[in-house]
């Protein structure tokens, strides 16, 4: 019987995931890392469980990154960007130029095709900020200006990797650098961006109007009196709704709206979950929405690392291993060097921890390299590169900023008691 | 690209649920069967959408299944088994019984092949008593003795349909209704239901130990006190567990294992699912746990319904429809009759309401007819039938309670003005 083989494969995919996650949990590394670990150990490099024949497992895959992608999207809060200011934007812009466009070369250097080169170079853009967080806490650093400077970046970051998947992977479907298609692409995703959150925005205030308003009367009062009074005469239409859980159902219906629209005009349609994300990132029941997400990403999200864990493919460690090595170098540097370049003006201390905590990449890269895989565009092998690499950033980094910290404070110590030296001496 | 056309289907299916699910439930019916409309809609009968070659919905229909049985197990209390008392009992044994045995003869009457009517009367076993009780509750009897009755049969029905569902598929898989098979079947389901209950309820207890403590002091002092150092000495290794949303993790993780565990030694998966249910029920963090599961249950079972609805093959129209009338009336009166034979004692109000509160099938039902079509037991027409029935009783059932309720009624006070009228005569 096809469904009990399905269960059982389900059964050990979950199992596998959590136990990986629980396992680099307990090393104090993020879950992600475990989950696509148990991947590559159940994949055809190691026990061949999980081949390619079961592409039940991809589907839920797909609903994995799609909810994930709506929580990397609920956790983009567009009214904190007004708040982190040109030092974030600086790191953010800077942290995901230097690491495409040297990636990029590098890449082209390593004999892959420009279209490979892209999506590596797209793969080495964003930023997750999870384990630099937990690095930070640990060392009582989460309330540092560094930490501030980081978050926000992160969520900038998050943006421009958008853009710049939907770029690459508008190019590759034209499969060319063809000028005309980059410029369709921008206003394709322009477009999209402005209906989105235009439309989305106006709708969920809509839906959710009474709500906003107590939070809009104490920014300006005549305008927000009108719209309260407004809100106050017709119901919000989701009231209306009979069944269980309405809003949320709605939510839902408009996640994978998007989704299927965003692919509908030829973006990835991760990034249709995304702007939902965004949309409903701003609303005042935020929490009561995260609360209700939080189960289906317990049980999606594992799919979709222990599926792109196991589509990595190590019959030709010895071609893909040293790529990794090499590229790996390349995201570390370029990452660290762009955003400290970002951060210089707070001081060298600032930028180094800045730069070492936006090195860990992480969810977003993996789903970029799983869009080029799909696509057809990049082959198993330089897929298997980008996730040996998300791997290696991530497991790396920790040790990284806890190297900076303790050297810069070091040398700041050994600074102040020079002076300190200097001035008892005077 | 697969995963947009993919998207969009899932988009389309989990609209027309809602939607569907909407509008009769504005009607005042359960949202199940406007799902399994909007999936018959969506079939190959009407737009065509959603067919055979969409494989990738089936593996949410068998997540949505194994979800909707996993909370019907939960709902299926049973410390509560020993409250309902004698009459639900009967009412539950004679409910299953008539259906059951009267639907096997009537299918064959009807030319279907013995496996196919068994299949067709393992169907037509199980109530789904979520529309009596909004019936009930509509006027006003939600607290009487009958709906007392109503739902604690209920839940035995659910127990004694999982029963007919694994004799019916054991001896479909041995093809043939040997005395020997049956007798292996009743082993195996009785050391599943044994070993997984006895286990999974001191692996329960042991996990959630704290909480049952408490519970039990109150029934047996001197070995609860025993019970409660020995929890108190170890802690529960689940609170060792670092990863987040650790108890949900690893009841999922048990959902997954027993159904892909009740498969492997031959029981239907969802069996296992409806185990696990059962294990969890008796906790004392019940009600958080149906919290976290309710997001799974709103975003999977209504693909489920949808799937199922969408397998109905009305093309030979002519010949379904007229056999799904006549198995109709038979699965109405046969219910009606088994469960109000076995309520008489308290008297013929109580017993035809209950016999009425007794006639919609639902889940459970389509489950089976699901089970019997991916075995290949059962042929599309047998498969639509089943679903047919399923709708059509539920749909009929809100009718014929009040229809009795309030002719019973009018019969009551009848008889009241008469037995008045003598008294004043005399």
């Amino acid at each position: 019987m096809g469904t009990d083989e399905t269960l059982l494969l389900i059964f050990i995919a979950f199992l596998a995931a959590k136990v990986g996650g629980e396992i680099v949990e307990r090393l104090r590394l993020p879950a992600v890392t475990g989950e696509l670990m148990a991947g590559v150990v159940l994949g055809p490099s190691i026990l061949g469980l999980i081949t390619s024949e079961h592409s039940f497992l991809d589907i839920l895959a797909t609903l994995g990154a799609t909810f994930l992608l709506f929580s990397v999207g609920m956790e983009t809060k567009l009214s904190e960007l007004k708040r982190v200011g040109m030092i974030a934007a600086s790191v953010a812009v800077l942290g995901v130029a230097a690491p495409f466009v040297v990636g990029y070369y590098v890449s082209i250097l390593l004999n892959f095709s420009s279209v490979e080169a892209m999506f590596i170079a797209a793969a080495l853009v964003a930023t997750s900020v999870g384990i630099t967080a937990r690095v930070l806490q640990d060392m009582g650093m989460i309330a540092s200006e560094e930490a501030k400077i980081i978050l926000g970046a992160a969520v900038i970051d998050d943006i421009l990797a958008m853009i710049v998947l939907t770029l690459v992977s508008g190019t590759a479907a034209g499969e060319g650098l063809n000028s005309i298609d980059i410029v369709i692409v921008i206003a394709e995703i322009a477009c999209f961006i402005a209906i989105v959150t235009i439309l989305g925005t106006r709708m969920v205030r809509y839906a959710f109007g009474k709500r906003e308003i107590r939070h809009d009367r104490t920014v300006d009062g005549s305008w927000s009196i009108h719209y309260k009074t407004r809100a106050f005469k017709r119901d919000s239409w989701l009231e209306k709704l009979v069944q269980k859980e309405a809003p949320f159902v709605v939510i839902l219906i408009v996640v994978f709206g998007l989704s299927a629209m965003a692919s509908y005009v030829g973006l990835a349609a991760i990034i249709g979950a995304f702007f939902a994300g965004l949309i409903f990132s701003d609303t005042k029941n935020t929490y009561e929405l995260e609360h209700k997400f939080e189960p289906l990403n317990v049980l999606l999200v594992p799919f979709f690392f222990v599926v792109m864990g196991a589509k990595v493919d190590l019959t030709n460690f010895a071609s893909v291993v040293p790529l990794a090595i090499v590229l790996t170098v390349v995201a570390i540097l370029t990452k660290l060097a762009g955003c400290a370049a970002g951060a210089i003006t707070r001081g060298e201390k600032t930028a180094l921890i800045v730069g070492a905590g936006m090195v860990p990449r992480g969810e977003v890269g993996i789903v970029i390299g799983m869009i080029g895989f799909n696509m057809g565009t990049i082959g198993s092998e330089t897929y298997s590169i980008i996730i040996l690499v998300s791997i290696a950033t991530t497991l790396y980094a920790p040790f990284l900023i806890r190297t900076i910290i303790n050297a810069e404070t070091k040398k700041e110590r050994r600074s102040t008691n020079w002076r300190f030296n200097l001035r008892s001496r005077t």
